[in-house]
């Protein structure tokens, strides 16, 4: 099997000012597309590390991938340390990524100082990747047996490169022919889930494999995948099994891309040209900041109350005061009030509710990480309790998410 | 200076399937306490990985840090490798984590087996640390003239042991005598804060130097370090130099410690007694959020109406039609009668609103990065364009950052 290094290169990781996430994500790719990653490493901005380190992974691995040390500035020697490694006598300009360092700075609104120029200058050693997201190109360099592509340290500069060094990858090495589908699941934890998937994929071929990718905030991610040769009916094959898949799952199944909860309700109420509000208490408004931030949720997202205080509660939504003495805040009659009164509010086909205790304290009645999450529309007010066991932050976070998935499965029963 | 490596060891990592946030804590703890982290490593679960790889960063340093391997399932054999490496010949039982072992599994409910009892054995060469959060033990090793510590890899158990690690390395190694202050700003990018700041830094004395550590968030964190000896007066000295920055940064500082805007403006609120809502268009909700990630924020935050559909504007929030087909909903006029009609329907002292094009699209008139932030109180509105450059998610956080900002820069001005 292919094998291949991740590289992170500079002081700002090592003195942990910032957390790395280039090495997670490149390796996720290469690890998609059937290269083994056998190590991560984060070094310095000093010359020796950078040549010593990468001659190491080098003659380990047949393909090494580096991030950072490609700005501007003094301390950014890795192109240079690059240079000797491959054996560069001399730096040549490409024209391409040149003229994409002056559109860059010139829609800034910057002036093109030397230093800016420089970063079209590689070594003559290298191959150019073009950086459309910024100044620094990615260069492939040949050495010895395997080949080190050096990427930009700014994530979306990284990751916006990466779907053509995989590419590359994929036209340069002897790669296992994989084909992998994706299916997002909510409601249901890794473990159950295991267990009720577990005679369908005791009987999966050799060739294929179950991954399971547990998220908190989007629930299960299952990755199907198969380990072929490119022979015919390989894929057929693995649309067999991801349909029978998809029938054990039922509607615990939201989505058939690498998706979130939020995108696929918006696809699903864009679809059928509804509306929806929320009404937030425990949740505090991270639902409709989960809503909003979907491109294009105007289309669909009306609005939302976030009713911390029992008094919005009363006069803005309209929730009797009585049911609120009656039930308490945290209950299934004043979640569904809250449901009905910003619906009514705001005028919107659907809404979805929350009230609960995120914590630190709980109520002396019920304990932290307790909510109630109503529902309503066309087929009137629907609530249920969910119990989950976090800190403050992410009992809102969990809150959220299943008040989204209640709302989606509510719509999909609705139809 | 003393010398650290931190290794992450297991084949989650590797795959991608997971960011590696520890090293990035654990780094950032030794750099505070004077460590020099040379490099931060991930290896797979494999046992000649983790002997050869840890054989070769003990040589090159003082401290070696791991984290992850050692869980209850046959994967995790970080704890056979460090006996292996330690020359250990056999285990030993500790007694107060086997306690902490079987109350964490009766709290959850759980029946405890033998490998979970089996976590409280460690090799004969380990000293422990106990992990109060988890049940594998933090374990000490001295391998050669370096000493090894062990961690859980489960994020918020390392995070919850390293204190003490920390406080363990400073007893066993001769540390610099470093001190810290730290103060958050917001307001000013970070060139133009250190262009007013150079004067009074290059004065500074050549024990001294200041930190610059930009997060879009949060603002500009400074950090004050003094690399002393520990003779007398050093803290005094510290204190004069911190006096003079916060004349120059004025009200640019918010506080005084390693805090948050939202969690700034909290206590500000908490101290005075008074109370605020916020109505959200483009920001969607994520102002709500951040206040309402603070505990103890219902103690201020009465509540927030996120108004995207222009109806809810109108009906909900009472902003005039005439205002918004006048000046268009992205507006000066706009905001503010959001922020006056927030602070009405919901009674609270103050009131923060915005309204502006966080992407992809702007609206004919306006670039997408536009947002009018108002805020209302006993001053009457007030409000500012703001214009940043970013994608939908750093736009929407950015505006509620320089919301929450403008909202804090009004209550001083109304003290």
């Amino acid at each position: 099997m292919t094998k291949a290094a991740v590289c992170t290169i500079g002081d700002e990781i090592l003195i942990g000012q910032i957390v790395d996430t280039n090495s997670s994500a490149i390796a996720s790719a290469l690890e998609a597309a059937g290269v083994r990653v056998t190590r991560m490493v984060s070094i310095s901005d000093k010359r020796d590390d950078i040549i010593g380190s990468l001659r190491k992974l080098l003659s380990e691995n047949d393909i090494v991938i580096t991030t950072g040390g490609l700005g501007p500035t003094k301390d950014d020697i890795t192109k240079d340390a690059l240079a000797e490694l491959s054996g560069s006598t001399r730096y040549i300009e490409n024209a391409e990524q040149k003229e994409i360092v002056c559109e860059i700075l010139h829609s800034r609104g910057l002036d093109i100082l030397d230093n800016n120029l420089a970063q079209a200058m590689v070594p003559e050693t290298a191959r150019v990747i073009l950086n459309r997201l910024g100044t620094a190109p990615i260069m492939v360099f040949r050495i010895g047996e395997s080949v080190l592509y050096s990427l930009p340290g700014v994530p979306h500069e990284a990751l916006g490169a990466l779907p053509e060094v995989i590419e590359d990858i994929k036209a340069g090495f002897p790669l296992s022919h994989i084909l992998h589908r994706t299916v997002m699941t909510f409601g249901m934890a890794e473990s159950a889930l295991s267990k009720l998937l577990e005679p369908w994929e005791d009987a999966l071929p050799e060739d294929m494999h179950l991954a399971y990718l547990p998220s908190m905030l989007t629930g299960v991610r299952l990755r199907l995948s198969l380990y072929g040769s490119g022979a015919e009916g390989e894929s057929e094959r693995l649309e067999n099994e991801l349909t029978k898949l998809k029938g054990l799952l039922g509607d615990m199944m939201y989505s058939e891309q690498d998706d979130t909860l939020e995108n696929a309700l918006g696809k699903l109420l864009l679809r059928l040209g509804k509306t929806v509000s929320a009404a937030e208490s425990c949740t505090g408004g991270e639902i409709a900041h989960l809503f909003t931030s979907v491109s294009g949720s105007s289309a669909y997202f009306l609005g939302s109350v976030t009713s911390y205080a029992v008094s919005v509660k009363e006069k803005v939504l309209g929730v009797p005061s009585e049911v609120i003495e009656k039930h308490g805040v945290v209950s299934a009659e004043v979640a569904e009030a809250m449901a009905i009164g910003v619906r009514k509010l705001l005028g919107s086909d659907f809404s979805v509710a929350t009230t609960g205790l995120s914590g630190p304290s709980g109520d002396g009645i019920n304990p932290v990480g307790t909510v109630w999450i109503a529902v309503d529309g066309p087929l009137g007010p629907r609530s249920r309790r969910f119990n989950y066991h976090n800190d403050r932050k992410r009992n809102i976070e969990r809150f959220s998410s299943a008040a989204l998935n209640f709302l989606r499965l509510y719509i999909i029963s609705a139809l």
